[in-house]
């Protein structure tokens, strides 16, 4: 077996922390540094995933404070003799960028508000760290154009960059790739998905994202409500946030591939219930098109609706993060959406 | 633009002949050649579609029959003053392989019985001119295996071989490969599937096929049945061919990638009716597994009841003609099969 892929996350809140949790449960990938906006954990034999996932709040201080306590993790990926850095520091990014240990692969799980804040991340990690493969779950079309922008300064630094890898765009979106394989035009992808949580505190970077797509709200509105105006808000739904015509990079993904000939002809919206765990609608790509026969049907790809909405990002983005591998083994650098490459199982 | 790639059709059944249909209509393929068990039709210049598609029979008296009365055919792929082959040899298969014109890919739709029938053209073409791309839709297992054993061949001569890439294998197990990636474990992928023509005379070797996997037939057995005897079995079940348990290569395929620890947990089985072009059951795929949290979830991936077998074969088959040809490109030979590649959009 090859050795596991070395992986720094870069974020550690609802999403981050679950990635965590996989990455320990998985084989071929091992966790060697994840950071927050505080500080850095890092080490390069390899960190106990299960102490960084249970933990919440400030990494580093969760980190630290579960020391004494800790077991040695899961077995792989802990180990009682590592060293470890656990260190508050004002850049924690630029701090990760260059830890001396040794990185094969980045998941980025940041929040991205504003827009150009993770294109932003890692044009300056592979300045100063070249040879990388990145990941990111970003949604926004606005963000994932700003991401293929940056192609020329990934493929100089003989780096790898997989956008919008998550449910949606990413799952869902490379699902309807393989959708239009049967048809000669695609008229419409329909993407329409339910999301459950049952402590919207737990996921309070991703809610201000969506409500940030509510009529008469924006990113930077968004993120400036304090949790007591969030909370008020989702008190005058009943918790759910239903959303239309998202502006999300499933359009852009979706055009540059050649699915559709515009973006326009991509409709994403969906449901979430920020008090109950179970989703409100079943996650579904619907994919309309006319066969060579000049047939009309949609194809369908349903998701579990037990499935959660971090199994459906995360999995996904950990699969790109193979294949981003796999390129970067084979010489192939540059910024690729996940509709052009099947992510990779990971064992 | 690229140029076009330039395609040869191996097989000029039902499959083939809507496979030049449908290349007929991509600006980015043209037809070059394409042959059956009696000759071979061929031109430097690309062939008129719509002109073989439309034609029935023996393929070299049909295309010749139609001559005087040919238009350009499509206007992409036909031209009045091409120079074409037409001719009737004893050995069609060696001389397509031999044919003087330049091939970029091969689509093989022949009829695959006996199971070795296929990689033994595959391994003689290869040998005979390298630097091709392969594209089958093998549903065997034992012929997808065999197909793999033909890598270092395959790759000594610089050529792709992607295997197993119609509906299923192909379109659903590609399918299978993103539902995974949301599950810690795959418990199961149960592929169901339905077809519907409105006359089996097209498909006779794709009903035989079918037949094969009857309890009490083999692949010998219903390659030897008479026209006459096929219409006798399909009298005694009402026209329908309810199969279960087949031994269908998107176990061996979801093994090798490791969506399922065993082959034993991919289950095939569908419904035929031959009398009637809609489908007797809706064509669908179902991966159920275990996510991160210990949930137990079914993914599904449903396709529309009006797409034919035709469109969902050809179409993806198509699509993964293209990521060999991008595979080659990129110096990467060998055999795959077509969990380990997104299709491309072929526009």
């Amino acid at each position: 077996m090859n050795p596991a892929i070395k992986v720094a996350v870069l974020g550690a809140g609802g999403l981050g922390r679950a990635a965590c949790r996989i990455i320990g449960m998985k084989q071929e990938l091992q966790l060697v540094a994840i950071c927050d906006s505080k500080g850095l954990v890092a080490s390069p034999e390899g960190l106990a995933c299960e102490r960084i996932a249970s933990g919440s709040g400030d990494l580093v201080s969760s980190y630290l404070a579960g020391e004494s306590s800790a077991s040695n993790g899961n077995g792989h990926g802990g180990c009682a003799t590592a060293t470890v850095t656990a260190v508050h520091c004002d850049d924690s990014l630029k701090a990760t960028a260059e830890w001396e240990g040794s990185i094969d692969a980045v998941l980025v799980t940041l929040p991205n508000m504003p827009n150009e804040f993770i294109p932003t991340v890692i044009k300056q990690f592979v300045q100063r760290r070249g040879e990388v493969v990145f990941v990111d779950v970003l949604k926004r079309t606005a963000a994932v154009e700003q991401m293929f922008a940056l192609d020329t300064v990934v493929k100089e630094t003989g780096s790898v960059v997989l956008t919008g890898c998550g449910a949606t765009p990413g799952l869902l979106t490379a699902a309807a790739v393989l959708a239009a394989q049967s048809f000669i035009q695609v008229e419409r992808v329909d993407i329409w998905w339910g999301v459950g949580i049952a402590n919207w505190d737990a996921y309070k970077a991703t809610i201000r994202e969506d409500i940030a797509h509510v009529p008469g709200y924006s990113v930077e509105r968004a993120k400036a409500m304090t949790d007591e105006e969030v909370e008020t808000f989702l008190d005058t739904t009943g918790g759910l946030l239903e959303l239309h015509h998202m502006e999300h990079a499933d359009d852009v993904l979706l055009e540059r591939e050649g699915v559709v000939d515009s973006r326009t002809h991509v409709e994403v919206g969906g449901v979430m219930d920020t008090r109950h765990p179970k989703k409100p609608v079943s996650t579904t790509m619907t994919l309309t098109g006319v066969t060579f026969e000049g047939k009309r049907a949609s194809h369908k790809f349903i998701l579990g609706d037990e499935t959660s909405m971090a199994a459906n990002v995360i999995g996904p983005a950990l699969g790109y993060l193979k294949r981003g591998c796999w390129l970067k083994t084979h010489g192939i650098f540059g910024v690729f959406g996940s509709t052009e490459f099947l992510p990779m199982v990971v064992r």
